[in-house]
């Protein structure tokens, strides 16, 4: 099996990416994940992936269970490579923890700025840069945001540009 | 430098992607490239591409002519990791013509069966996919579709099922 | 009951409004109407509105038994009001032949430019100005397209530029 | 000229139909109208509409003074046809005022359940619905949405439902 075609775990945990417009309330809600209309949409048909739903969440609102949870799913996935989709807000917070704890396997966080249900959206950028990520990269915890791979000990988000940078360009 | 944010020369040749709809006469047209709106779309900021219109063809009409200009400019780009937009009836013959001359490079030939344009696009996905392959894989020819790498050697495209896949699985 | 809210047949003959991309061989096809998938974005519950498709054609391939069934289905609709999805090449000339045929009825020709699978679609738009027009307008033959009602023989389609204009203006 | 192109003034207020994902807070918020893109997207060329922006709120914060903004622009207009953009939440609140002081022209509001920068919204649709409905409707003061006119005086929004109806079906 060439590297390019190793089998890889999604971790759905939620974030802007999964986020809909509910129009009874007016507010962004969690309803379904998008992943499989996505890959779908990208006409992912051959790929080795596996989907494991963990929660649907906004990361402002993610608790340290939370994080145990997704730290205990990266654990046990047989899989090696690991892509993990993650609200921004705190995604550099959690990609530190999991590097603390897992190290023999390559993890991947990607979110997005603007939902995948919304017009003008970077997800499914956002998933494929991801995905090929994941499937390359050597072990070790990453964020790919903005097409770009970052180290997780060297990225934060800037919330006032609404982007994510290197910590030392 | 970490090899993830490696400079890229993308090379623009067409293909189904930058195709748009011509409304007065309803055929499928190009009129400009969509790369700069979708790297715009996708938030990449930092990221260290050079963008190079070689021609906007459908890859049905290449001529050896059009080949010869695909590869020289492979060739002359002093980034040794290239993107490759192209159409995708014909990308593996490009390729395989690519793997003949360009040996010390890394080239990945990404398209799309959806024009960006149109609803339910494959191509942002894509383009994602085959930039995070650029800036990471080895030095050789490969083609980025349906969320898998193929090596130049093992691919084709099965038209009846409007997918790629591998010569040899 | 109010005239605006008068029963009206939506009678499907085809037209870009209906066309879809076909990813295998790169052309616009027929497949099935969109006119549901509209009519549920819109979110038309209370709608007195009864649909039947009488054929799915480009209008440039209408033939005088195609131009027969339309003003039969037109002459037999029990609805006084209707509204008539129509390529743009030939709608003026199908909306001449119904005026010849149909008098006591109020029928509104409307299609769109782009297709309403595609980004940037006028078909929604056109949709809900057509109905509204078909509701509340007196007996005749219409076009309603651009933003426009027009009288049946007071209109055309320069497809320079892409619009329908009136004949005087 | 005839009355399917008289010439209207749309009154621009605001409402889910105006609203923007802004990616930095997450939040909905207004930027500036969508009335222009909408417009052009619906290819509305020869069309006499003057368009005046009076506020964009979200209708559950408009106050006394912005109720008595709207309609001295609606008694001052000199189109005796206006269309009115509005939240849905509050709608047939200032449409009740109007019809209170406006008697001498046609006055359709109209809105959205989804903003028209999203994916899967109502406006375009709506919009066109309201326009032919403020071209052709008598004098009177109406809600246009969900594909059906309603009176001033007998319509309120299901918000449970999300949907507007007859108070007296």
């Amino acid at each position: 099996m060439s590297p390019t075609s190793s089998p890889v775990r999604i971790l759905l945990t939620g974030g802007t990416l999964d986020k809909v417009y509910d129009e009874r309330t007016g507010n962004l809600v969690f309803s379904r994940t998008h992943l499989f209309d996505m890959l779908d949409q990208a006409r992912c048909y051959l790929v080795n992936i596996t989907i494991e739903p963990v929660m649907l969440k906004d990361s402002l609102d993610m608790t340290e269970a939370d994080r145990a949870a997704i730290r205990a799913a990266a654990q046990r996935s047989p899989e090696t490579r690991l892509l993990i989709t993650h609200g921004t807000d705190t995604m550099t917070e959690t990609a530190h923890d999991l590097a603390n704890h897992v190290t023999d396997k390559t993890v991947v966080f990607v979110g997005a700025m603007i939902p995948y249900s919304f017009g003008g959206s970077d997800a499914l950028f956002n998933l494929g840069f991801a995905l090929a990520s994941a499937r390359v990269l050597p072990p070790g915890v990453y964020v790919a945001m903005n097409g770009t791979v970052f180290d997780w000990h060297n990225v934060r988000k800037n919330r006032e540009r609404g982007r994510f940078e290197p910590l030392h360009p």
